[in-house]
């Protein structure tokens, strides 16, 4: 049993979801364990994780239309307004989505479903670099 | 440190919780791993994990009541409703509850809480064939 | 590789977030497991798991308002009031929070960002003793 570890960087244009699934399949391939467990964890507080479906982007794009009027920008419900009417909104999402998945692998490959996709959900208007650190334990 | 891996499929007949805590108990223990660490991972984007309550079936019934008035079949909000009105609220709800769930196991028992089971959230009106996978990784 | 396991008790004096990163951290590098994945969950449900920004505690008391807006107490939707008002509201906000948490562990740190914090989210008025299960795996 070994375990390998990796911090990948998302950049991110503004909000809405970027999938990194490619990314993720490649490390954990090159990393040669063939069963195991993989950790995805978010090190922000202002993006999250999510698996959504990868095939319709009009699914992304109902999802965001929804956490917009959700959470939306400005509520003057938020005191909380540092950084602008996107700042609070963004926090509020990130609390409802996930800060972290894991993902069993076997023969070398993720569990996802056939319409699976892994995203980084990006909840500020402004561009980031959004860190993801990506655990691996198996052999 | 061994690890162990099973697809398990839970047939829902329509929208609700269907609880699964005495399969998902029943492979750990027969796995012979006394002490590690148990994930399950929802292989769908229009059904979810959740561990909630299960001594009240009236929690549950709540529950709905409140995912159903949130994110309404048939919003106007939505364009993506190839399969039908209740296509992207399953989306939604999969993105505000879990795709994955870990568990530590001690003594060959989950770690659950008096009152909390294992449930598959079915976010569609028809039945469902889904497959949930499990991973256990300890000794 | 190796494993370590522990309860931690945290007290809540009513609904709010509860910050136990300090401690979390303690039990880690007491551990002496150097690289690993460790893992939290909540025994409960009607508390739950959060990590958010430890900087500015506006941000705590504005998710707060958020959630008190979007699950009332109170509501007449619900049926299951035997323990009163924030009894079902509790089981609402802990399926839209998490339950379960896993971070990265490296060099004996854990892989939290700058302005992240473990919290615990209660969800009930009266205090309560919740327990959290750690797991740690690696070494």
């Amino acid at each position: 049993m070994r375990q390998a570890q990796q911090t990948l960087a998302v950049n991110s244009r503004g909000r809405g979801l970027y999938e990194f699934t490619d990314r993720v399949a490649d490390w954990v391939r090159e990393s040669g364990i063939r069963e195991g467990l993989l950790t995805l964890f978010c090190r922000h507080t202002s993006a999250s994780l999510l698996i959504q479906e990868n095939a319709d982007p009009e699914v992304r794009r109902d999802l965001e239309r929804f956490f917009s009027r959700l959470v939306p920008d400005g509520d003057p419900l938020f005191e909380h307004t540092v950084e602008g009417p996107d700042d609070m909104p963004a926090h509020v999402r990130a609390a409802l989505t996930q800060t972290q998945l894991s993902i069993p692998v076997s023969g070398g490959r993720l569990g996802l479903g056939t319409w699976q996709g892994i995203y980084l959900y990006e909840h500020r208007h402004e561009s980031h670099r959004r860190e993801i650190l990506l655990h691996l334990l198996g052999e």
